[in-house]
């Protein structure tokens, strides 16, 4: 990093997860121990949130702004945002939409999260809907996919809107000039699948729009480590997301009991463990949290409710980097282009 | 099994798959071995199919239906249809549609598959629409999870439909007196979903039908034990199969490329390698291959088009059981007593 770096100002949703207030400060302490241009404001109870503060090593500059309200893991969206103006997921959001912070980080309710995310930072110019994108280990690289859930219908113009977005949000965070981009459909071969998924296909194969398209995919080649961008619209991905995980698990659970099952294969994991701990670090889900509402004017990173501190830092790290990448007028910029390219041609007939 | 066992006559479609015929015929050669009351009929090249039966072991009294035509594997559903009366599959599907066979096996083209069976076992009264469904691993027992991808859109009645036919295809194998369940969605919440999904979770939660409705499930939930029956449409459910195979792929190749790693891990792997072949038999695709077409007025099952002998005996140890088990009656007299159920509903208002 270079010596003239720009500060980061990140509010946190401190009363956000299951796990708040504590793993909100540690995680956030992890995060300013390794990046020293971080600037961190928490949102939320003070007398819950200062002591953990105290017994911090890098947050001696951290601001706290107090509220005693928080948005419950119950609310529907609709419910949080009529009730929610005081909450510290609200006020967090706020910092972001009035300029006084770079980006806010919550591990709180989803959907009230994307709720008052668009309410206050709006959804950006040539964007019909945004989406959530996140990034997952495969064989290879990593790979972001979106959406995740907010869409649970899209036509063909969300998803090539969702894979401009998918595109600079992959650009931005690992350099890759032109990532590889799918459509995930139920086969590869041109008929397959819904309508609007041909309508889809056919646009981003269109060489104007500078995606590096690759047709449609499957669900089982979303971690051959061929891909870096998978599209489709909330529904499925969200099935493929929670699938992908309910699968890890079960693979974590069996290879435990397996090798708990004789004294040898205790001794055969003892042996290996430092081999499989690579695997383990590769393929643990802490590493990918950060989940991010892609097409809105402000950056909001969703971390997953149930995760650690580890998790919830390297959730800060993905908020950080899409600051530092100058993310937002990229993207914007990136629409914009695309948007009048589609507009040229639905003039030419 | 009793001293008077049924005889199973099966129709084998020899020239389906990536390995036919030989697989086929070797696969029928174990089947056959495990089984001693399966009647088998290849249809095929009888040039090819003879010389494999000649070298097997148990398939002295298997008959051969020549024919030198196939469907191919990039055959579009509706081309397989027109042109292919004279085909294996065809032949080996016309077996069952006049009452010479009990069931037909096929590792060929799906959707051909489908169409062809379609057209000629019909389609069973009261069903609106067949689906494609198999049995998975999980952390506990077995799961069958329909449609994985013979209808792209469904509606509450095809959803409905789908769990009695996959309630009576667990109980048909596993003989579950009362299998648990699930509606596939995007969260457990009532308000979730398709509109459609919500639909059909109402009616699945009457307790006239009989279902031991568990509500509402996640990706994340098809494989933790908790279920035996997974209703989805089948676009998600293909996502879902297919999403869960590129996962566990990608775990076997990182666990094999962890315990290459180093003489220390290579050591542990050979001290484990034991309990550790349990969990690859348990997991193994081949041990589950045979995807069953439900709603038609026949046993129809599809194998693996990749599969070798192991997995293609397994298909055939599929359509047995359902043929042993008197499935075919089964489900039409459940399908029928759900209808007129869920008619009388409609009549109260």
């Amino acid at each position: 990093m270079s010596s003239e770096v720009q500060k980061v100002r990140l509010a946190l949703d401190a009363m956000g997860g299951d796990n708040a207030p504590a793993c909100v400060v540690r995680g956030a302490d992890i995060a300013c121990g390794e990046h020293g241009h971080l600037e961190i404001t928490f949102y939320g109870d003070e007398e819950k949130v200062r002591p953990l503060i105290e017994r911090s090593r890098h947050l001696s500059d951290a601001r706290v702004i107090h509220t005693s309200d928080a948005v419950s893991p119950d609310d529907t969206a609709s419910q949080a945002v009529r009730r929610g103006k005081g909450t510290s997921m609200w006020m967090a959001i706020a910092s972001v939409a009035d300029g006084t912070a770079d980006a806010v980080v919550s591990a709180g309710n989803t959907g009230a999260l994307m709720a008052m995310a668009k309410l206050q930072l709006r959804t950006m110019t040539g964007v019909t809907r945004p989406a959530i994108a996140a990034f997952f280990p495969t064989v290879g690289e990593l790979m972001c996919m979106l959406d995740l859930g907010a869409n649970i219908e899209c036509d063909a113009e969300n998803l090539v809107q969702f894979a401009i977005l998918g595109q600079a949000f992959h650009h931005s965070l690992t350099g890759k000039e032109s990532p590889r981009l799918g459509l995930l459909n139920i086969g590869e071969e041109e008929q397959k699948g819904h309508g609007y998924l041909r309508v889809a296909s056919r646009r981003l194969a269109d060489p104007d729009l500078g995606i590096n398209y690759q047709g449609f995919v499957e669900g089982s080649d979303l971690v051959n480590g061929q891909l870096d961008v998978v599209v489709t619209d909330g529904f499925s991905g969200n099935i493929a997301l929670k699938t992908a995980e309910g699968i890890s698990s079960m693979f974590t659970r069996l290879l435990r009991r397996s090798f708990a099952k004789t004294w040898l294969s205790r001794l055969g994991y003892f042996l290996a463990r430092s081999a499989l701990s690579d695997m383990r670090r590769h393929i643990d889900p802490r590493s990918y949290n950060g989940a991010v509402f892609l097409g809105l004017n402000g950056i909001a990173v969703k971390s997953h409710g149930g995760t650690d501190r580890i998790g919830f830092a390297n959730a800060i790290n993905v908020a950080a980097e899409l600051v530092d990448h100058g993310f937002i007028p990229d993207v914007s910029a990136a629409i914009e282009r695309a948007n009048s390219i589609l507009e040229g041609k639905k003039d030419d007939g």
